[in-house]
């Protein structure tokens, strides 16, 4: 039990054992169905949350239309950190794209940690820096590159999310068209 | 000197006279004169710069054309958090917009004063955070707000961009046409 989670936060880095243990016995275990969603838009985002095995996606409602943020998969954190830090409702709804397994920290037990020892500030340090840095990437996908670039960009750098995701969330990721994603896989699968 | 950095530490909680003195130890001080740029396209921003006085903005060139980012006045934090934390060159430049007087503290000191003494990882985390929020109130403020709503906003949360910046930047700001902001402001301020 646990022992994803302490890979992760020893990666992190600087936390000895007992610092691990007192940080994981916070935790709060959560498991979601398929298509169960975590947060849905007007809550408190009121937790951070490690996936230990499954997926979360979040997405927004844009016209009746989902527009997916962003995918998270085993071994990685999510919280909508906007909702999370200011206690303002969120805008998203997060959601389980296959069976999970979540570990949940609550934003108090995070900042009673932050009192009881400085170290696990780093934790929220480098939680808020992959946040900023993975908006940013997101911003500049959707503004700067082609449909056909997006694409094979994720295809290189987030090969889970082709193999594991189904074609219609994709699309929604990626801003194109499913039709469109069709007949662009086609060209680089099929050379067509 | 550094009275105005060694409030804002404070302020950020948690560390003593000493901590505070062992930080502004590693500050070099930098002036500007109005228009001179601190970073330009292309180059790697190595360091996180407090604004004594004065003021800094950074821009991106889009066609030629400058889109405003953000100001940031006296007794602010500025870096570009993606250079800063990739080492990748910044797409931004930072120019200031008065004769401004700088404490810059850079990537190489910050993270010895982490090692030093995880105290400082809150400091690191607060910065992130506000990034990160900044940047998705700028995102929401363009995508969601008409062009006199976002000007509207301006004058209640950001007086000092009113009083201190010209109107041709706060256009670029706010993504409107000079023009469109003029007519804007002769609706709110003479009621036409």
């Amino acid at each position: 039990m646990h022992e994803s989670i302490r890979q992760n936060l020893k990666n992190i880095g600087r936390l000895s054992e007992e610092e691990i243990a007192l940080f994981c016995s916070k935790l709060i275990e959560k498991r979601l169905k398929r298509r169960e969603h975590l947060y849905q838009f007007g809550q408190v985002c009121r937790s951070v949350a490690f996936v230990e095995t499954g997926c979360l996606r979040y997405y927004y409602l844009v016209n009746g239309k989902e527009q997916t943020g962003q995918f998270f998969f085993e071994n990685s954190w999510y919280t909508d950190y906007e909702s999370f830090l200011s206690e303002n409702p969120t805008e998203q709804f997060i959601q389980a794209m296959e069976p999970t397994k979540l570990w949940l920290l609550s934003r108090h037990a995070l900042y009673e940690l932050y009192e009881l020892n400085p170290k696990f500030e780093r934790f929220g340090r480098i939680m808020a820096e992959n946040a900023y840095l993975g908006s940013r990437k997101s911003k500049v996908m959707l503004q700067n590159m082609l449909p056909e670039e997006r694409y094979r960009l994720l295809i290189e750098e987030r090969p889970k999310v082709i193999e594991r995701i189904s074609l219609k969330y994709i699309a929604t990721y990626l801003g194109i068209q499913p039709e469109s994603l069709s007949r662009i896989r086609k060209r680089i699968f099929e050379g067509k």
